[in-house]
């Protein structure tokens, strides 16, 4: 059905097998810093939405910085949000603003009545996984991605961003009843829609535990990682005889993890708070990592990027271990990159990444 | 020409010394969520500064939390950006908005007429840390504090609050040079500034590096912690006799614990993301260790407020130690208490809290 991959470096680095340059992409590498981006955005109606929704532009944008810069993994054009609106939440993007819910769940009545909703509303995701697998022809494979049950939550019951968390926490403290019930909900729903991401052509996927960091230590483990890990627990790890690797990244969740490299994931992510090194140290033998570059770093001028990333692949190391097996590494952002962003510094990222990777695995 | 102090709780836990209770107090405790603090803003013509800069009205809001509440220690009214505005920045608060600078730092030439402030031109804190000490007459002890080198730096580029902090970050990674020229002139001023309050009766001290969290693992230690360490082998440490503790708070810093540990500071701060009784283990035998509720538990009902507040106790356990000597553990909120924080489930956190902890000495 779809083209033999010709490209499997990411793949092999989630997997810990060997490889001849450490694999990149970039978190939000469709996005607002590319003109081209701007442009297929405006032919959808300058809105978000339009974009994700509509499979021909989907496919699009997916493919724009692969035909930029010289990535090793394509990912999804789509929103963490779409399972909470396919929930009936109504979600919109206001003009020059994040993301904002209709029916945001605020009381005992809203979360009684939420239910796990019917995966024909997101067909036209799965549609995109489709077309976009099919474009790409087996040059890099392609990742699927959902927000995590928590990172949603956050959304459902705030109703949209939050700088402070206020009534999401509110519910968590005074009512974990109520928080469990949508957790558990988001659980079984995120694991339904990754599987279909499967289905449709996805070959590795990313959950996204983007506000995992902002829970108390204890709070975390019952509130985000014990549905992260149920949700890991419910997904097909296999497709035509080929493993599907899962990333799991909390931002912000460097202190938890040797909890989070247990949770059954193949990959963690790691924003740039945590030490590549120690974090190999600690956790390299049982996942590989993704990271972990400050998409700042993107603003300085070419050649500090390209100092930047080498300091990062340095701290990581040679894969190669001295006992002749192989950690895993792919290289990313410890964040979106930013919409600023000088289109040109990528392209010094992605050559210093993919030049500098090749000399650490020359013999010494 | 001050009272004798009658509650020396804070200023023992701070220094590692038997206590009969653990002492609390809480960041940002004088503040909007008081409807007598909003009643004296208003007097104030409605402005932040407008209170800052008045000594009256400094002391008047000061002290309005411990006539409420059993608190441990009182806290300069003032704000961490008094140091850049003397600094001919121009601060200003919009209404209902945060801080602004009119003169950002953004070029060579801005960076280059830095100078470390004359230190008149703070005399209206030093005089309000006069007459609130005089004002407190002995009842508990007063705390000055000022934002560390790096965090005065991120409003002194950004010239506001940010989101990502991509000015700052850019003149970082672009321009060290610059960024180092900014960060050595703020050390001298803060290391001042700290010192004019321990003369003008300040009885512990506090930095906030409320933004060191934000920079990347290897950047933290050399734009942030290498100039908190240089502030604190600066500072005074004893005043009529009696030792100065020094609290050091990187909110976001929990990684980095065993580091901030060794820059010279008596207590550290830490938010709620970290594991107290994990922290202790860590470096309770250096330093004593401030923390560490997330402030939305204080939306959740009074009965909840305590539990998880004997939570935080319980991780950190009993302060004395099996070979009988003793560990420090201030209580306080991992960051400033929110605006709209019902003010009697303060009242609850603060009798769980001490009721708990005494009951914690009890022999077993």
């Amino acid at each position: 059905m779809f083209a033999p991959l010709r490209n499997d470096t990411f793949l092999r680095a989630c997997l810990r097998q060997p490889t001849t340059h450490t694999p990149i992409w970039l978190m939000r590498q469709a996005g607002r810093y590319l003109p081209e981006y701007r442009a297929t955005r405006i032919k959808a109606g300058n809105s978000f939405m339009g974009l994700a929704t509509n499979v021909q532009y989907a496919t699009e944008v997916t493919l724009q910085p692969l035909d930029r810069y010289a990535l090793d993994a394509a990912i999804l054009f789509s929103d963490i949000l779409t399972v909470p609106d396919a929930m009936g939440l109504g979600l919109s993007f206001g003009v020059g603003e994040g993301p904002r819910f209709a029916h945001p769940l605020r009381d005992e009545a809203a979360v009684a009545a939420l239910q796990v909703p019917d995966l024909d509303r997101l067909r036209y995701v799965f549609d995109a996984v489709t077309s976009i697998r099919r474009a790409l022809d087996g040059r890099v494979p392609l990742i699927g991605f959902s927000g995590s049950p928590w990172t949603l939550a956050c959304y459902m019951v705030e109703g949209a961003g939050s700088s402070d968390y206020r009534l999401v926490k509110s519910m968590l403290y005074g009512r974990p009843d109520l928080m469990h019930r949508v957790l558990d909900i988001n659980a079984q729903a995120v694991t339904a829609y990754l599987n279909a991401q499967v289905d449709a052509g996805a070959q590795a996927l990313m959950l996204f535990d983007s506000w995992g960091g902002v829970l108390a230590d204890g709070a975390f483990q019952r509130f985000s990682l014990d549905y992260t890990r149920r949700v890991l627990a419910g997904l097909k790890r296999e497709q035509d005889g080929q493993r599907i690797p899962v990333i799991v990244f909390t931002k912000g969740g460097g202190l938890w993890l040797d909890q989070v490299a247990d949770c059954g994931a193949d990959v963690v992510g790691l924003d740039w708070t945590v030490n590549l090194g120690r974090a190999r140290a600690a956790v390299g033998a049982r996942v590989a990592l993704q990271g972990n570059l400050d998409p700042n770093v993107l603003f300085a001028p070419p050649a500090a990027v390209a100092r930047e990333a080498m300091a990062v692949l340095d701290s990581f190391g040679r894969p190669q271990r001295s006992d002749g097996g192989w950690d895993g590494h792919v290289f990313n952002l410890g964040h979106g990159i930013n919409q600023h962003t000088p289109p040109e510094h990528v392209t010094a990222l992605v050559e210093a990444v993919h030049q500098h990777s090749r000399r650490l695995r020359e013999p010494a």
